[in-house]
């Protein structure tokens, strides 16, 4: 690979977009930040000799083709926003290696047989509007018609952000209609501890696991910590323990599925006042759809037992990667001498989203403890490179 | 009781004073509306034919004799501060009823043999600074010297909104030295739902519970809730569930101690977040303070034992009520025909501190749904008078 610094150059560069006093990186969909990183990303694309387009989401094009609206095209890439204070690499790594890998080929390779087209998302983390994916769905015709009016923190409306940067996007570049994708192949950091763990240096995706949440409430009694006897109390406190060790004992028994209770609040939270309500997240996901339904309901039936209530809230369908690709990716690990394994998505990605369309492929690379969405989230330089060349040659298969 | 009338309008006069759009009262020491309240006192005081002064803390005696530091006296009274969007009687009603049991006395009978003298706490809540009971330990010697440099929420420290507020007070009105008292009196609401579900009219308080209260930190490891494999999981939460069901096991064999967790933290508090950290509060009460210690010790162990961190905060001793007073009460409730019972107080009051020092008694009139420290805080206009009554026929027994 020509490019191998180019990427960690590149790399580098965008971390300062957005940059944390804390050494992260926030950048927001369609923030000042965020459109700075796309039109650096424009920038270096068409110095590398790619034609640039964007599309009315904020999705940046960059291909080996000036016509991409005439065949189907090898669709490549990762998304440029960030969670907040997030770290280098979720979503930028695969954006920059997908842009770097599009331009070696075309170098290397000169033009190939189906137009390969790398891809800059616009959104994937739902870190500014309450949702997900949107640049990625709407590539795909998967949008939902209430995103546009989805207020951010500061009262702004998603379609009048989404307007303004996107506007200064096409100030310089032409304007993007549909295409037609006949394959999605996205590279990512795996942000957890598998990879590292079992000291492996690639994981072929073969599936993204579905996710169902929900907010559920339990409802006591608000009252005086010393003025009310233990016999007269209805604390709100107490019966959320007892039905969340319930929901444990239910769910421990299915190692399948991964579930986590995150986020759990109380009211008043007054150390001498007793609880009069608590509200907490379940967050359940399986690439066993199936199961993972049946054992959301489980829970639901044992929520409304106690009375208390259950709102669900996210549901994404677990789905699998395209076999074809598994094995592209797979033979290329093997001529590379690279160790790896098949491994699940506990993440949801936008190659979930693309995979309900079209064919997709997914590859990992190590995190460093596992870690992501932070300051602290990395990958050595040899993993970040192992990816590159993964994606790299695989694209050559697809494409040449 | 000529002034029965006059109670039940100087508490609708005074739950003017703050009144929150809730309809509850808001009167933090040394905010506007609380030098409003406590000049309004002086003023009710002076009409009522009663010597009016003030000390340095902000504490207001109105007394049937201008030489108080020449002899000991009989106090009662209560405090005048209010929680945030509290109630109109927890403090006001027994600081009211005491200013028109003096009068009324003073009227009826001329001179007492020991001076009368009512109180209005400048303090007892701590809900603008983090110290409570702040007038009585003045009064009897026992403040704590770092008071006076603690920081409200808006960076103002206590001494400075203490000596604006009281120099407004003194103005007015003299400044009041050292007094000895002999006695102590305190009518205050039940805040709890004991007599209103005994049906009773009166409560004798025989003691005050000791407090004991600490913050417990349990440690995880903050992960992705989607790509962390469950055994590899050090969820902090998960960890609580264990410690506090841990804490309820053993508490519960123990009916004479309440203990409530009224507040728990996650870190970082995000559904999608294995949490990484939760804080919770743990209050525990007891009039049985060798019990009380004891449980303590015990529940630090277990907490210990599991890695977890225990810092003990509020530390306040049980006491006991004067049994003479106890006994004064009573024989006035039999002689007005009131039903009452002897009854511990659950929460903390001025007589708590008072009894440190002196003999003290303290009444107890039913509460409206035991509700307290809300706009909802009530009682029926008889039970005030019932309290009015007795407070006054116990004063009259001890003074004259």
């Amino acid at each position: 690979m020509k490019n191998e610094n180019k990427l960690l150059t590149l790399i580098n560069k965008f971390k300062q977009i957005g940059k944390t006093p804390e050494n992260g990186v926030t950048r927001p969909v369609y923030a000042e930040d965020w459109t700075k990183a796309q039109l650096e990303y424009a920038a270096e694309a068409t110095d590398l000799g790619l034609f640039v387009s964007v599309d009315e989401m904020g999705n940046v094009y960059a291909a080996t083709t000036d016509q991409l609206d005439q065949t189907p095209v090898i669709l490549t890439g990762s998304h440029m926003d960030t969670v907040i204070n997030g770290g280098a690499l979720d979503g930028t790594y695969g954006d920059l290696a997908s842009l770097v890998a599009v331009s070696d080929l075309k170098v290397q390779l000169g033009q190939p047989q189906t137009p390969l087209v790398a891809i800059s998302f616009s959104e994937e983390e739902g870190s500014r509007f309450d949702a997900t994916f949107t640049g990625s769905r709407f590539l795909t015709n998967q949008a939902e018609p209430t995103t546009e009016s989805l207020l951010d923190a500061n009262q702004v409306d998603f379609a009048t952000a989404r307007k303004a940067a996107v506007a200064k996007l096409l100030t310089d570049y032409p304007k993007q209609g549909p295409i037609t994708v006949q394959q999605y192949l996205e590279l990512h950091i795996e942000q957890g501890p598998v990879l590292e763990h079992k000291n492996l240096e690639v994981g072929v995706v073969t599936g993204i696991v579905g996710q169902r949440r929900a907010l559920i409430t339990v409802h006591g009694e608000t009252n005086h910590a010393g003025t009310t006897p233990m016999n007269m109390r209805k604390d709100a406190l107490r019966s959320t323990i007892k039905l969340i060790t319930s929901i444990q004992d239910l769910l421990d028994q299915h190692p399948e599925v991964r579930y986590t209770i995150g986020q759990l609040n109380l009211e008043p939270n007054i150390s001498n006042v007793i609880p009069g309500k608590v509200v907490f997240s379940l967050d359940m996901r399986s690439v066993d759809q199936t199961k993972l339904d049946q054992l959301f309901q489980d829970v639901t039936e044992l929520v409304v037992q106690t009375k208390a209530e259950l709102v669900p809230t996210t549901n994404v369908k677990a789905t699998l990667m395209d076999e074809n690709l598994q094995t592209a990716i797979s033979d290329v690990t093997d001529e590379l001498d690279l160790s790896s394994i098949k491994m699940v998505s506990g993440a949801g990605h936008d190659a979930q989203i693309m995979s309900y369309r079209v064919p997709t492929g997914m590859i990992f690379v190590p995190s460093i403890n596992g870690i992501s969405h932070a300051p602290q989230e990395a990958s050595t330089d040899t993993s970040l490179l192992n990816g590159l060349n993964v994606l790299e040659k695989t694209l050559a298969k697809l494409s040449y």
